[in-house]
């Protein structure tokens, strides 16, 4: 059966605001597979906001996409044809395989990793969300890089987000004395209270987000676990309390400048408060992913830790679902589904 | 003999820079001492950026000072009049006196400390300069924050300056493998080559600081201890190596601005390269102060450590010399010597 490939590439390289138009779709025939190849086929695709900072050609952790590359994503497929002994056809995997409907590989890996076989018994796409990077990361995060002590208070932004409401839960988990989250509108907070059971949330757009900082945490923030960056990095700082400590996970806020944003203007709180703020990469601590995992399963699926996705339809639809994350519309993970299993 | 005591109190708060205008010198008469009480005649005065910070009205690590009030600051002085046991006429001290002329207390120590002895042997301004408030900072910057790992590149910035021009030498002697100071025009950056024996500097008045630090270090700046903020630490940011660490112990570029600068545009680097960025205030190291002193002294007595002041002189130049700092004039300690020991 002669198989045709959608493929998602970059275009041109954003300036500004990431548009649909600096992708473009192209369908190609995909030729057969050689021995010791596989065919695996898409079915979830997998959205970061990191991944806006690697359209822009500037030196980061790992190169920029290139013009006319596929982008770069990760995905859950399913093996459709296999001439390798590692991999049976109806296998699920996980890997970076970018944005496109198929991937052709002999399993050796790549610069971005290679094919892992996906546990039966998980739904494919858990591997994309809370077993996958943003899950990790929100994990590795709170336990290495400020460890959350008992009674922490604890602040967390973008906390409706993939990332960030899996942190603002283990933080809860892990003993925080209190752990509120910021995130936009009245359905996310509500979510955040009700569902990820934090103790309260802050709606920042429409909400006076240093004013509220202050009434919910009289005594300070501990720990700040951070996402955005921009202003509400600005409203944390001054409402940090001494020795308190800031995790620097992201900054959405400026991922779309064309020009990198200011900083934030109340720096100084860092020498005044004596702040420790660390950033960190989840490629650093992957050797530990096994204990991540199963401690990330093992609180969904006990409940602890409310999972949520927000899964859009339609491989035609990739780039705008890319943009729903700076849109801030998703709540979790933001997921495509563009295939069923065969 | 009824003696005069000149003060120089805050009239009005500094928007933006700090004028001379800012303060006023009121002269009255002392009345006689009280059983219990000292007089001690201010003979050294000491400035240190942070100073500024105490002038506006704002919560910060220690109250603002008030209108009115005589302004806070450093000095050694001489015991000119005792009634009390533990001080004689003629012995040295040091303490938060402020500016003026002679100061009045039964030894008790106020909000900010009481009176100490000056060892024998040792100049008073020392005291002042890198056996006071900018050495211990140096000191615990460089010991206890993010202490030097045996090779470390390191970056100093405001490096000819009280601080800076410990903390750099502090880094060469635990034995750092490269350490290169940023200063303001030739003849500091002169000073930090061949008196302070650093391995390189740069001027930011005359060198493009982002390209020059990626000349001095390919590979990426281990530790950058940070004085001044703004656009050199920007640069620095840009310039850091993964996993660097970067001491933030003051920001003397925004010290003036009337409403805060924006903060490093860079600051996503914190996350990129996975950086630590640690403020620290001094007062919350002074429980090791003696051990501080002991080494401070041992260093500069055998000269590997070089002790640089800026010894302006007249009492009706205190507003004025204090203003020095911020116009990038002393190198090393800026000190005002305002009377002879008796």
């Amino acid at each position: 059966m002669t198989r045709t490939n959608g493929q998602w590439r970059l275009k041109t390289r954003p300036v500004g605001m990431v548009k649909e138009s600096d992708f473009e779709l192209v369908e190609e025939p995909l030729a057969e597979i050689a021995d010791g190849e596989v065919l695996v086929r898409n079915l979830f695709l997998a959205f970061e906001p990191a991944m806006r900072g690697w359209l822009d050609d500037v030196p980061s952790y790992i190169p920029p996409v290139q013009i006319g590359e596929v982008m770069r994503a990760s995905s859950v497929g399913q093996i459709v044809e296999s001439k390798n002994d590692d991999f049976a056809v109806g296998q699920i995997v996980s890997g970076m395989l970018g944005w496109q409907q198929y991937f052709v590989t002999d399993g050796t890996p790549g610069p971005f990793g290679g094919l892992s076989h996906v546990p039966d018994g998980i739904p494919p796409q858990r591997m994309l969300s809370v077993l996958g990077g943003t899950g990790l990361t929100a994990y590795f995060g709170i336990n290495e890089i400020h460890p959350i002590q008992e009674g922490d208070n604890v602040l967390v932004s973008g906390a409706a987000g993939a990332t960030g409401s899996v942190a603002s839960q283990i933080a809860r988990i892990k003993g925080a004395g209190k752990v509120v989250g910021i995130a936009g509108g009245p359905e996310k907070c509500e979510w955040l209270v009700k569902t990820a059971r934090l103790d309260a949330a802050i709606d920042y757009k429409n909400e006076n987000v240093r004013s509220r900082i202050r009434e919910e945490f009289p005594e300070g923030v501990d720990l700040y676990f951070d996402n955005v960056g921009g202003s509400i990095l600005d409203d944390a700082l001054l409402g940090m309390a001494e020795r308190g400590r800031i995790t620097v996970c992201g900054g959405i806020s400026g991922y779309n400048d064309s020009t990198p944003a200011p900083g934030p203007s109340n720096f100084m709180q860092i020498v005044i408060k004596r702040l420790s703020v660390k950033g960190f990469i989840l490629f650093d601590h992957l050797a530990q992913a096994g204990q991540a995992i199963a401690d990330l399963s093992g609180w969904s699926a006990s409940g602890e830790l409310a999972v949520e996705e927000d899964i859009q339809e339609g491989f035609e639809n990739t780039p705008k679902t890319f943009l729903r994350l700076f849109e801030g519309k998703n709540l979790g993970k933001q997921l495509i589904k563009i295939a069923e299993p065969e």
